[in-house]
């Protein structure tokens, strides 16, 4: 793991990192906010991730989200993933695609060539990113996750599938239902192949209504959505992961926000609603 | 005037526009932050200009400083130009360098050939850009300043040049005595010529300690530096502003942030102090 930069922000650190990834084959690079709680010696504090959209790097989120400010008052640290592997051994969509390939990972272990070898996001995000931030930091094993449209889509699609290891799920317009969208569809039939009944693992509104969860393993989800999103009813619809939720009884707050579209502009807004949502959650 | 894009923020509008510039020859570009109670009818709100630092458009202030956060809470309109003229037509640097030329104006009316047609900046800033900003928005007369380095230099001498037109300036690591540090010679030797008697007027520690100005007419300076600048004991000088001003009895509040640096961070993490002094200024 060698340190990219390091700026102080709200008395914490805000720095960037890489590694070689033994999961994705290449090197990494993540983001790490430290609030200046975690200068305490002793300090174990509990770690949200955050997970970005189409196009992002790690960095969309640590300059344009104010995150920081929120976590630095809660004592939370933030870890910010790359959205795909990336290097010159990586393929990429021969025709430059902004959905696919490079910057579009959706979160997945893909099963399919030539994706297979470095597209395993999936268990990047899962288990070895979280390694690495527990051999490296005093922070304990509490963990939350968030994120933005593809990001909110694999927020919600890792928080399911991983009950036990997260308090709570948060999102930011996502993408509910990959496996009947455009960009989910693209994605998943290049990186998992035809066969849909593989796509269902990593969809959150098919996630809710099929796993059979009691009560007592359920994790509190918060969703905004702008109304005023070029997506929402053409990626996103959000009204299925809402009906899913209704159908199993499974704690949502579904926010629509009239007039916010999709930008980080949206996001800034209501940050700190979700640092508040998960350090409830974190710090209990 | 032409809209170019419009996203809701904070209940407020963060919006963009173009128009073509009678005083810098070319079509310009800008940030206009309207705060919710811009929507009144009878709004009336005071205006706080940004002017941002080398390389830099509009769009990093608008993106990173969450200045929008404290503007909305406050009731302020924030305005933040380019940096410099830009355009097919608008002379660059000939090797391309980043501290002269495009995204670098300085705040200067240049004099020298083949910058005087384009890079009327200061008049620009002071002049064209509020009266384009009168016509078209509620906004009372009261204005403030601020800004970021290059733009931290453009805010101070723009307000120290026009104290009835300012109730209040401030800067994060400004350049202080652009006349004495590299950038600044390499800047006004070119947009100025080499006769350093007209460089002073642009140049804040000049102006604070040769303007013979009386303390009712004396606008308070708010500046924050990083300790771990970069470029604090080579570029930016903010002691000279200090001594300036300990000379002259012109009200200075400076801070010195351990453990800082140049960037937004930095600039984010100040940023709701420098909001509410021009507040108290603006909304008295």
């Amino acid at each position: 793991m060698k340190a990219i930069s390091s700026s102080k922000m709200f008395g914490g650190e805000q720095k960037r990192f890489t590694h070689t990834s033994t999961t994705c084959h290449c090197n990494m690079t993540f983001s790490v906010y430290l609030p200046p709680q975690a200068s305490q010696l002793d300090s174990n504090l509990p770690v949200l991730y955050w997970l970005s959209g189409l196009t992002c790097t790690d960095e969309n989120f640590i300059q344009k989200s104010f995150a920081q400010k929120y976590a630095a008052e809660k004592g939370i640290v933030i870890v910010a993933p790359d959205t795909s592997p990336r290097g010159d051994d990586v393929p990429r969509d021969p025709e430059g695609a902004w959905d696919f390939g490079l910057g579009a990972g959706f979160y997945v272990n893909a099963t399919e060539k030539p994706w297979v070898k470095h597209y395993q996001m999936y268990s990047y995000v899962v288990h070895e990113l979280p390694s690495l931030i527990k051999a490296n930091f005093n922070v304990s094993d509490k963990q939350g996750i968030f994120g933005h449209s593809m990001g909110g889509h694999g927020a919600l699609m890792v928080g399911l599938n991983n009950l036990s290891s997260y308090t709570s799920i948060s999102a930011f317009a996502p993408i509910t239902n990959p496996m009947s969208c455009l960009w989910g569809k693209k994605a998943f039939s290049h990186y998992l192949g035809d066969d849909q009944s593989s796509w269902r693992q990593y969809d959150a509104s098919w996630l809710i209504t099929h796993k059979d969860v009691t009560a007592d393993k359920q994790i509190p989800i918060l969703v905004d959505q702008g109304e005023d999103d070029a997506f929402l009813h053409v990626q996103l619809y959000p009204e299925r992961l809402e009906k899913a939720c209704e159908l199993s009884d499974w704690p949502l707050t579904f926010r629509m926000q009239p007039g916010y579209d999709h930008s980080y502009f949206f996001i800034a807004t209501f940050m700190q609603d979700h640092i508040d949502f998960h350090a409830k959650h974190l710090l209990s």
